[in-house]
């Protein structure tokens, strides 16, 4: 028992993610009118937007780019000594990139690609939200009034990358910054297809699953969590009310149990709203492992998997 | 079995009620912002208002006046016949007031007031609602877009009036227009202290209780439905986060079950939001009476009923 | 307008059906422990089965038989006048049986078939449930005790049976029975696929969609109601506990709107639980038509049709 | 920025509970067949329970006594190092008793006071719950199958405790554990009203809450966890259905913003449903205190506290 490994716990939680679109005045009526979202500053070819939920000055930044996919994503850690420590480790990978003076909403951040190339940072000093008047929430526990104007996001939940190999990556995030495997996929021929990574309570906040087009540093999706499942229907009918189109559910994953609803931005990028699954509360959590015919069940209620599922991602590979 | 009595079905359904409101730019701004119900005309000191589920034009005249209150309330018969013989009914029962040549959104009706002197009318000729472009719905049998913007209420519910005494206008109902009584209270008096009447299976579209200002003529409040309890929650944050002052709910009424909430709009008049109750199947349904000392138990879930839902009414009355 | 045809409202509703199993012991497992339904009554091969909040004694007949499918579906008149109009009608359509003595919980029926085949009766006198002591429910409105065991469905909503041709049946109901389509199926070669027929407010009880097996008097499944969309996901969670096939959803109906969620019972019968959906006030609906490429669009939120949905029915049909 | 101080981290998450009932018969049944909980053992005059979700094998023990009221907490540490190191903090601060054997489901605990008496216990070694054949899962990521009885809670939540004095016992628990304030009440003489602790993301698990009787080491609730405002309704109508006393709710607390629903055991404890609220990912977050004035305002939608919930706690005081 003395030999007891001590968890490092460096990572608070996904801080923002840069989304990236060749349609920027579409995709940022979608974030603004279809899922609530609201501006929280502007800055070259970006906007940076926010859930009402959120301590933080924004979730999202939404850059326009020739290509929609991921720009970077950022972690926040738990001490600005825990930066330093995931710096040192970073550093030591080869992985590393360099320090930024920080950006919008956050001090100096260090920033690094994971093995399949997706660009990464993490920070500890960021801005906490203060809402203008308009914004005021009623419960002083609240960062910022709940406006009841479309989907009402709460905050950005998790990302979800493309990668050509899961098991590097996953293994990277776990020794340089500290996460862990709360589920994943291992088919017959040992291949790793998918890990699910968590920080905290919280059962995961990065995912990386395999890209079936053998391509580098795509994005499957960005998730946003809502309050319930009523949430995820009435975000279901206010989609379809507004040409946006529906990928899959709603329904519930067998992986992590969250209850989904995917879609497609109109920039491209696939964007899911999850509510529900559950949270890791044991510090000595074992990693759920689902086999190739496990999987092959579908999600929790039998759903088969939608195909367009297993293969799309952006930027969008053209076969 | 042969003498069993056929019943009256002339009446289809409560089409609209005309609400009084000293505040009209206030209330409108409730009933469109808060509600996110949808203009359908103007006239005069009138605003007419929708909600998404409602395949006539409207169901809310909304009329500048010095008090709150009601106006008038409009119920559509089932054909013109029905309508024939309900005037008929009502012209010998001596509360007739006449025919009108119709409002916009429907044709010539027959007017005429309870014995507590609330003003009515009924009407068959009715149009139906043509969304314009930006309301037009995904789902044709859908009357119009679901917008998603504040509580989003699918339509008229019901309405609830005061009165000096239940009894004599709940029978006039029952006699002159064929409606049938529910629920209804009954204290150990003797005396009538609520009287719910229906039409069709919807389980109750007009309510009579007690004036216990001795009052005649009186608003308790009118309804509108949401589709989910979830909604109802959703509601009442909203409600909060823009100062509008929330009387009691959400909570299950042991009357009818239906889940409510209630408050109070800009102008003063009691607004409830419901869901839920029940559909009378039946056609020799049985009217359920409760006592005094049941209805002294409170709500569905031991709710205690709060003070001012036994006073306030509108206008108001200054003790 | 003197020419206005009012409308022929002799059926109440959807009275009871009867439901045949080859593994009676299985099934009855499955309404009482995974639906929540409670015994009413046994007689012969045949158990009755009830929800919670139906009013009439039993919703359903249960009765062992060597092949799955429908016995027969009983609809409850509006009062004896109206029984003997339609035994009238029934009778002059040449599809008429016979009077019964009636059964368990009802009076004296009149049988006859429906054009494809299925065994159809209508009655007037219906006993109203009374609950034993352990099911005496807490609010005098309610017929019996929610007792939260299992789905705990609240009563029969619908049924949907196949037929070799859509249109004669939909039109022999609304002729000898005066029910009324409130949607339909029309496709580009004139072939009615689907009709959806009302009695009241409730916007559909029977219905009628092509049987792609070209067979007669088979059914595609019946439907009980729950309250809510949490209600289908709790449903559905309870079904994957205890391996009983989901077919499809939660999801929503294009048609009708729906909320809806599909299994199969252990005789092989198929299942729908439902919610949600409108309620038809307008005396003068119009039928609303959808079209093959309407219909290809797949439910409301664009969830495809699963395959088995077109073919599976019972008895089954092998291929 | 170096002199950021780094979070102690020690304690997990609230183990299990032990709640004390003059009527272990009645309270059992409550547990199991209300609440839907499983039993997972017996010892001497105690049962163990569990809800669905967890991943323990009990959260609470209930044992037979005089008089209701809260036994002993337990908390789980992060590792056995953080076992050793509250140890020592505990037995620094004076109020260590000493180490026990453990019990059912758990190694070696480490037994302390709170300042204001209550028990409590500190371990780490935890039996993972496996479960038996009738009650296994149908997905490998949940510890337990959800059986679809009763109400069917996932896991205990919190436990909320009286204090004679609310400051000592949160500074306790702040410099002993290493627990963090999320929120506070602050009368306006300075006295603390209430202290909400937290451990992880979970914004609350153990509250300090004045009493109003000046007595020492009461119980105010313990609280279980389910997933939704439509369980909390369904929770309301079995409650009523069953006879079950309700204190209040389903509503939204204003601190925490935890959709509530209290009622009373047979034993006479206080017992919480809830669901919602919120997530704790700021590393830094600034605990929030509720003034005087505002905490008069009433919980979230304003609805006014219930008198008995300032008063009414276990052992019961006679007045």
């Amino acid at each position: 028992m003395d030999s007891y490994h001590e968890p490092i716990r460096d990572i608070a939680h996904l801080g923002h993610v840069e989304l990236l679109t060749p349609k920027p005045d579409e995709s940022l009526r979608f974030f603004k009118d279809i899922l609530g979202m609201e501006e929280a500053g502007r800055a070259g070819q970006s906007v940076y937007l926010r859930g009402w939920g959120q301590y933080e000055r924004y979730c999202m930044k939404l850059t326009e780019s020739k290509q929609p996919g991921i720009g970077h994503t950022a972690l926040r850690t738990y001490s600005p000594q825990a930066l330093e420590r995931r710096y040192a480790a970073i550093e030591k990978s080869g992985y590393g990139i360099g320090w930024t003076d920080g950006d919008i909403g956050h001090g100096k951040s260090y920033r690094f690609m994971d093995p399949d190339g997706h660009q990464m940072e993490i920070y500890f000093e960021a801005e906490k939200y203060q809402a203008p008047e308009h914004l005021r929430p009623a419960l002083k526990n609240q960062p910022q009034k709940y406006t009841g104007k479309g989907v009402g996001v709460r905050q950005l939940d998790h990302i979800n990358y493309l990668a050509q190999k899961v098991e590097p990556n996953s293994q990277f995030m776990q020794d340089a910054l500290g996460l862990r495997v709360s589920e994943q996929i291992v088919l017959d021929n040992g291949t790793h297809a998918g890990s699910w990574l968590y920080a905290g309570q919280k059962s995961y906040e990065l995912v990386y699953t395999l890209d079936a087009t053998n391509r580098r540093g795509r994005l499957h999706h960005i998730t946003f969590c809502v309050d319930s499942w009523d949430d995820l229907m009435r975000a279901a009918n206010i989609y379809v009310e507004n040409d946006i189109v529906i990928e899959g559910g709603p329904a519930k994953h067998a992986i992590q149990q969250t209850l989904f609803l995917y879609c497609f931005e109109p920039g491209g990028n696939r964007i899911e709203l999850a509510t529900g699954g559950y949270f890791i509360f044991a510090p000595d959590w074992e990693t759920v492992t689902w086999t190739q015919a496990e999987r092959a069940k579908g999600q929790a209620w039998r759903t088969p998997t939608i195909p367009s599922f297993h293969t799309y991602g952006t930027p969008v590979v053209e076969e």
